[in-house]
């Protein structure tokens, strides 16, 4: 189960400009979990404007869309963005919340006992609201926020921080919630926080995964261009969940590989502009990417 | 052989400060390289001021100092620098060339015929003019420079990429030597300059080896506390070389390996300040690295 946010999206980076694409967190997260051999269904909101053609395009990947509530009258949340020359800033043009200013997520019941949980980055009421629905506690359950609800929403932020058991959030976030500067040090404090997984994601330079004593670190693939960097942290989450969902394996090894095929989403994604690129995947592009992942990082030493 | 810089530092971080330390790419190099099984001699220049201890140091290290000039009357070169809160940004706050202003460096001749060269940061024409006093091309010659020099002495500077085997730049060195923001891209041009290997450091975030279209890369070890990042840069180079040296072979996979022992060595060098944890290698603490570096990167993924 994925909730989050559905949007619709105006980027403008150095390579070009859109207009009104489609995006929104839960939407990256669903296209890309839904590669992954499991039942994937989202909760979130949209306005009367959303259109047809992109619920259709969920339920063609085979995602559940009986949690996403149509707002009749109302505008689907807008968002716009331009990046900068170097594709790592970028900066709000514009945020329309509209029917998310007022959304109460409202899980359908044959989502109510989900084996695995992701809660894309809104608001940490709405998250709370979603566990709260749950009839029993999710195999695991992963957090995605942002330095916007560090900065506002502290006390239910940490309400939510409390419940989860793997948290997704950049370099500069992790230091801004722990006030470490090492990564190593924020990554410990988290945990006593109550995650039991630590994921950093550090963009261009790839995600650590801390767990208690053991880190792990996946580069991200060096690409020849970088189109749109939007959904990249989505595409990255929902991958992440998508290969421990397909596997129901939640050791730190298996993660080690879900941060990899995390990655690998990711680095499709930004490849083209909104999702047009997660729409032309396939399981060789996946494979291919895996290559690369392991040629990027294998290495024989003998230690003495 | 080792042509470089040696000086005295004065440095602030949000750690502590030192007023006046061993520094100089020469002696990080120098220093780095000697933990290998190799011989070593550096090539450079200091003031009447450089204290006899330092040089008893590096004589210590097994470091053939007959290439270093002792200007009677002149005082060594001094570089002083505050490093701000996030570690990664420093502002120089003085730089007195003094006997560097003039240096031409002078090769002796039992140095005439070196193996592996490594042309630390300084100034293109003294690069070029240790070059030109060798009797022989050299196995391997590495560079490492710096903005600076691509700003001020830009075609010394192509003139010396072009003669060398290795180049060891940052990514925003990279980026600003080509014009390129991709590193696949940047990398790609820096080949065609000369360089077969490209070696493109990230600081906290690792480094990328580039040669043709193969690439790898080694993280930085995530650590607790990182006190001081001066000589990071040249420890990894001095590592990297002297690995190389020690092995004697410089294929891809190895010089692989080699970028492992540098962000190893540069991982010393940073936990306390100037070259006072380098003092304190042991073949344990590499070996204790090294399985860092392997569990931090090592997944066992099929591909269908």
């Amino acid at each position: 189960m994925v909730v989050g946010t559905m949007a619709y999206d105006a980027i403008s980076t150095p390579f070009g400009k859109v207009d009104k694409i489609l995006g929104g967190a839960a939407t990256y997260i669903g296209l890309s979990a839904s590669r992954f051999n499991l039942n994937c269904g989202i909760v979130s909101v949209v306005g009367e404007d959303f259109e047809n053609q992109h619920l259709n395009l969920l339920k063609n990947h085979g995602i559940d869309i009986s949690g996403v509530e149509i707002v009749s009258g109302g505008a689907t949340f807008f968002w716009s963005g331009k990046y900068h020359n170097d594709m790592n800033t970028r900066t709000t043009l514009d945020t329309q919340l509209n029917v998310l200013e007022n959304f109460k997520p409202k899980i359908p019941q044959h989502f109510k006992s989900p084996d695995f949980v992701m809660l894309g980055n809104l608001s940490p009421n709405v998250q709370l609201q979603a566990l709260e629905q749950l009839n029993s506690k999710p195999k695991l359950t992963i957090l995605d926020t942002m330095n916007f609800w560090m900065d506002h929403f502290r006390s239910g932020l940490d309400q939510v921080i409390e419940k989860v058991d793997v948290i997704s959030i950049n370099d500069e976030e992790a230091r801004q919630l722990t006030g470490e500067y090492s990564l190593v040090r924020a990554a410990a404090q988290i945990h006593k926080m109550g995650p039991e997984y630590v994921v950093i994601k550090k963009g261009e330079h790839g995600a650590f995964l801390f767990h208690n004593h053991e880190i792990f670190c996946a580069p991200a693939l060096p690409l020849d261009e970088v189109i749109d960097p939007t959904g990249a942290g989505d595409s990255f989450a929902g991958g992440f969940i998508g290969y421990l969902t397909q596997t129901g394996d939640i050791s730190f090894n298996n993660m080690k590989l879900a941060l990899i095929y995390g990655s690998a989403m990711a680095s499709f994604t930004v490849e083209k502009f909104g999702t047009e690129n997660m729409l032309n995947y396939s399981p060789n592009m996946m494979a291919d990417r895996l290559k690369a992942f392991k040629e990027l990082t294998t290495f024989e030493i003998e230690i003495e």
